[in-house]
């Protein structure tokens, strides 16, 4: 396949703008980058004048099939909804409901660029297969407590069958497990967490100082905040991910800089929520923390809209350090992909360059929210609505083409959810 | 016109949801609202089957040409920005630029679902003829300033003109006045101002405690706050529509409040130039003020989409006062169409009720953001895209119809900003 002549074109990790540039795809991956490539025998052509062709946005941290409670529970605190509203709805579930809820994330999630996503609930066989049918990238993980899920009486357990089941099993899916957070996970589930993790070689993602609550009661406890707790316990390692870490310390920030942990920062859902905490960015970057993007679940959001989530996280720590200049556009892209891509230890995506996967979007930028085109970074933290993406590509494959679904009938996507 | 069987319509002042009920307008206003009105004679039908209608949103504070400077001078402090950049630009700019920037941005606000805005800048006999040629209504000011703008070495003189030339003219425009604020306009400026507002029975557009350094200037001149200031040179009255009022004391909001002087709260906008201000709003609902929303212009937003203001200024306070029961959606959806309503002076408009102008858009629910529909306004205010608006009725005219503007081409508007 051959995307031709590109007006832009966001190259490499480091965002390089290219201008009228092509793009051949072959066997999933990206071959070629250049200025004269021309369609060989055979090939499909897109034409990509006047549109912009960058990786697909990596959403690091959200729960698909949270979908089902978008609206329910509004205007509430963290604990208090988790407690009286979503795990009482949660416990009702059945895998047909896991699977509606995630097909319908999804949908929403290619449709807004998204090309690659980690995810944190149960019943995750469903949401693999959900990705599989629909064409999106997973990196999934089955959430693990102390007590009961309403999958298993034993989610260890399950964790592990779900990441042997399909490790290196399908090319969209990349298992891993998800202790829920240091308060709902005591001590021996989280060092089993670990060791099926080291044994499996996979990602741990982990809720971590979401809140003051949590910060509260791990010091209460054990007189150590929540990244100190995790450390003192030998939790720590490159293959954590630590969604929201709003509440830190320098000193945490030190800790997870020295361990390589990786940061998903969830803007939309921590104000949505109120938690207070804002993310330290400046200090993360200056210590070289790998900091992402996510949207949390739709629950807590309520849209799974990358764009969206980029603005936020821009805006927020403008006007937390009073600073405008404390964010720049470009950071914030990148922040979106290639630093997704790191925080999920996917090195074949995230950019776009020779010989990476073919995980691409193409927007189009005739709309008045893209016009006039003085800053191209600019315009997509800042203006770009859902609707500038045409087109997506996962794999070499395109999953969405003018605006729609190629792999499933969306029409039936929506009518499952009609009445409710 | 007969809107017929809409799945949802928000009535009254109150948002009441109607399920299954028909509008009919008549010479551009709601004639009827009923559950079943059936088509008469020769009436042209819309089919609201599966949609929601509710009252057009209002757009209290924006300078819609500056959709010319969307993405220009991106990450500076608002006075250094104003400065070194957006004067500097504007001094340069024509008539002509002038209707094209307003024609970007009347399509975008159209677009998005915006049926009346608020704006000030200047050449704006050019701005009302984009209003009219687009459709949409315009509460139009010419800004004063103490210093030439670039239309007028008397800003005063030509603020005068503009407002007797389209006093009563044309259904769609409403004059207005717009001093642009405490430190541009001394004392005689404003003076004038308010002579020629109440001689004319006009608004009043200013901006208001934008910036800690406003209110920090005006402490060291006159040993008052903004506020407090513009009080005791008696410029406060019903007819003043204060932008940002960012830094407020409790003692400014209730002289506020006793003036019954209207705001807009301009939440991305001042996030993204980190004025580092939050509008007091719980204090201000206390004490009744009404407050609306606007986005300001494109060059610091850098969108004109009222849905993503609603989630901003929603998010924003729960943020501001760790309490996610301190914003309700349904509220925030006021703010946006009746409170703005007020906030203009507009008293036939900003609610669906019968003898009203029809301003009206309709939404497509059938998209994956809103599903499931739990909560109409959490949906409304949390997870609606711009592409969700599907038809905009101004004065029971359409103006947007099937995502397009019926008045004006598209492509023609887009065009005059290719290679920009």
């Amino acid at each position: 396949m051959l995307l031709k002549n590109a007006s832009f074109v966001l190259y490499s990790k480091e965002l390089k703008i290219l201008k009228n540039f092509s793009i051949r795809i072959a066997e999933g991956k990206i071959e070629r980058i250049g200025k004269l490539l021309k369609k060989e025998r055979g090939e499909e052509v897109i034409d990509c004048k006047g549109k912009l062709v960058m990786p697909g946005l990596i959403n690091t941290h959200t729960h698909a099939s949270m979908t089902l409670f978008r609206g329910l529970g509004e205007d509430m605190e963290l604990h208090e909804w988790l407690k009286k509203k979503i795990w009482p709805m949660e416990s009702k579930l059945n895998p047909r409901d896991v699977f509606k809820g995630a097909m319908l994330a999804i949908m929403e999630m290619l449709k807004t660029g998204t090309t690659m996503f980690a995810d944190m609930y149960f019943f995750m066989d469903q949401v693999a297969e959900a990705c599989k049918k629909l064409g999106i990238k997973g990196v999934l993980s089955t959430g693990v407590m102390d007590f009961p899920t309403p999958e298993s009486k034993n989610p260890l357990k399950e964790a592990e069958r779900f990441i042997k089941r399909w490790k290196n099993k399908h090319k969209l899916i990349t298992p891993s497990i998800g202790p829920h957070s240091i308060y709902s996970c005591g001590k021996e589930t989280l060092e089993e967490v670990k060791r099926i993790a080291e044994e499996n070689d996979v990602l741990i993602q982990i809720h971590l100082s979401e809140t003051r609550r949590e910060v509260y009661e791990a010091w209460k406890k054990y007189k150590l905040r929540p990244v100190e707790y995790l450390k003192s316990i030998d939790f720590l390692s490159e293959r954590v991910l630590a969604a929201h870490s709003s509440w830190l310390t320098k000193q945490e920030v030190k800790i997870l800089s020295e361990y390589d942990v990786k940061v998903s920062h969830c803007p939309v859902s921590n104000m949505k929520l109120a938690t207070g905490g804002v993310i330290p960015l400046p200090e993360m970057m200056k210590q070289k923390v790998t900091v992402s993007l996510g949207t949390d679940g739709a629950a807590s959001n309520n849209s799974l809209n990358m764009f969206e989530t980029m603005k936020f996280a821009a805006l927020l720590h403008k006007h937390a350090r009073w600073d405008p200049t404390i964010t720049k556009s470009k950071q914030i892209v990148k922040m979106a992909t290639i630093e997704g891509a790191k925080a999920l230890l996917m090195k074949t995506t995230g950019s776009l360059e020779e010989g990476k996967d073919a995980d691409i979007i193409i927007l189009n930028l005739n709309t008045p929210n893209w016009k006039p085109l003085h800053d191209v970074f600019a315009n997509l933290v800042y203006s770009t609505y859902p609707s500038n993406v045409e087109t997506v590509i996962v794999d070499g494959k395109v999953v969405v083409k003018d605006f729609k679904l190629t792999q499933f009938d969306e029409k039936k996507i929506l009518r499952w959810f009609d009445g409710s």
